[in-house]
């Protein structure tokens, strides 16, 4: 699964900032993939990228119109057939990260068909994956764990890759998630694949790769949430991960949507994540956490990284806030 | 997913007795649902069940025609399919563990649909699936947990069943796997669920019950296996198991599959298995240990059993040879 940029990001007629996020995420992570944006009428938010017609962004080249959405239910409104159908007769590709696939869509599909265009429902897996094996890869990788869910993997990980970019490094971004692979343009949705092929499934997203390659990899869950934690053990052993990061956000009071669930013990958290992942690389290590501090002030959040670094003996930074440079010096000091 | 006794299992042109080991699970576990088996010329294997021809079967009540076989690749002989055929003809569904689904046989699908026949590819699951939660739910939960994969934990769960119902409880076993599903008539392919749904599976699979009602769930996998961790996890946490009890095989040199990955440490596997269970009851306990002692003579596996069950404080039985009495004594002493 992968599209080609650049690409056209569709807002259709957003009210909250909220619903575009993902979309936010690939003009965030990708901007120079990214040649406008377009909007319906009476939509009330911006990426703040050029709002073009659809003759200009083919005029421009644009390959992939995105649908980086989100709404109740992961629906499709049907106002924005109209705005896929004039994607696609403008000689785009269509990508969506809704749940409803829109290759579904009778009139969608039968015009791809027509005009041969691609449609790529990134939360629905078309490789043949097969089951894991735990056989050791070349090549290095770095995977972001969690306290819980949404604590800030993917952008630690997408921060991560940006940082040792910069650094010259062979580092390649992999997602696991539909916002990651609507912002990288390829990855698997690990958790949408059958049960039995988890763990095969991130051997096949991380392949054998140079000694001098970095892999940085997009967690899910948590070893600690009562519902996805098979998600996050799969993808523990596939990944043979060097280096785990561990993300948390401050001030969290209990699991993502379980009121009833406590946060784990943060030296429990890595201290488990570490053991599992052994099972797959007895040499992984802690190469640092991340922090979501965005809930404490400036100096509050130095405060508590500082902290944490003492206490864990690792650094401890808000890319937001600290960045990613502490981190990505440890890595290198202890694996590079 | 549910389908109705009595059965007619069906032996195909079987060479190997292995390749009708799931039929033989249901007529070693069922008798009383089992009408008789239907063989094809040239079939050398036998569950010792009467032979019968599909008159016979129909006129007896058949109301399943069960494929309880295996070949390479799950793939359906095509001289099956007029037994099958007939099968409907006579009055009966039919339930298949085979991988390929045979509801997609034109001509099955058709003739069912013609005499509103039902198709059952357990290996399928056919439910809508909720995101687990990790509520706490009334009723008690056995669940068998394992060093590797194939060490028994059907076998025990179904052994454990059996003893409880001898004893007059209120219990009920929980097929999580093909085999265990086409024996009980009803459960879910929890490897074959996508993997967001895991762990709701098994809470949609061991629901809300009476306090004095026992679910006894077969488990999958092992937390120690590279391939299926996210599997066992899954279901320990969706299971919110009550006790445990853990299942291994004598003699064993690797994870199976694997030979490049060794079996953990038994103390290790039973503490990593009772914490991740922790997750959702804090009260589990260890119930026993089950061991397939088949490599051992009578008197080595009774020293065997007596050693494991003195180094870990609880009892420990071969299924087969010293019986369940000790284990189901000491869940009731400690749970009942």
């Amino acid at each position: 699964m992968e599209f080609l940029p650049p690409y056209l990001l569709f807002l259709g007629n957003a009210k909250d900032p909220l619903s575009v996020k993902t979309s936010r995420g690939v003009a965030e992570w990708r901007p120079e993939k990214c040649i406008g944006q377009i909007s319906m009428p009476g939509c009330e938010v911006t990426l703040k990228l050029p709002e073009v017609d659809f003759k200009t962004a083919a005029s421009k080249g644009a390959k992939t119109f995105i649908l980086g959405l989100a709404n109740r239910g992961g629906v499709i409104d049907p106002l924005w057939i109209s705005y896929m159908v004039q994607a696609m007769e403008h000689g785009m590709d269509i990508a969506s990260g809704l749940h409803k696939k829109i290759a579904d869509i009778p009139e969608i599909n039968q015009l791809a068909d027509l005009l041969g265009r691609q449609i790529f429902d990134v939360r629905h897996p078309v490789i043949d994956l097969s089951v894991g094996t735990g056989k050791k890869r070349p090549g290095k990788r770095i995977l972001t764990v969690g306290t819980d869910c949404s604590v800030g993997k993917m952008y630690t990980t997408l921060a991560l890759e940006k940082n040792m970019k910069s650094r010259g490094l062979n580092v390649d971004f992999r997602a696991t998630g539909q916002t990651g692979i609507l912002i990288d343009g390829k990855g698997i949705p690990v958790d949408a694949v059958i049960s039995d092929f988890l763990s095969g499934a991130v051997e096949a997203l991380a392949l054998d790769n140079s000694e001098d390659h970095w892999d940085v990899i997009e967690g899910q869950g948590s070893l600690f949430h009562p519902s996805f934690a098979g998600v996050s053990l799969g993808l523990l052993h596939g990944a043979q991960a060097d280096v785990l990061i561990l993300c948390h956000e401050a001030g969290r009071s209990h699991m993502r949507g379980l009121p009833h669930q406590q946060l784990p013990d943060m030296q429990r958290c890595i201290n488990n994540n570490l053991e599992a992942a052994r099972l797959t690389n007895r040499h992984v290590i802690l190469g640092g956490i991340s922090i979501n501090t965005s809930a404490l002030s400036k100096q509050n959040s130095d405060i508590y990284c500082q902290n944490m670094a003492e206490e864990y003996g690792v650094p401890c930074v808000d890319p937001l806030r600290q960045g990613m440079n502490s981190i990505v010096d440890y890595i290198l000091s202890k694996k590079g």
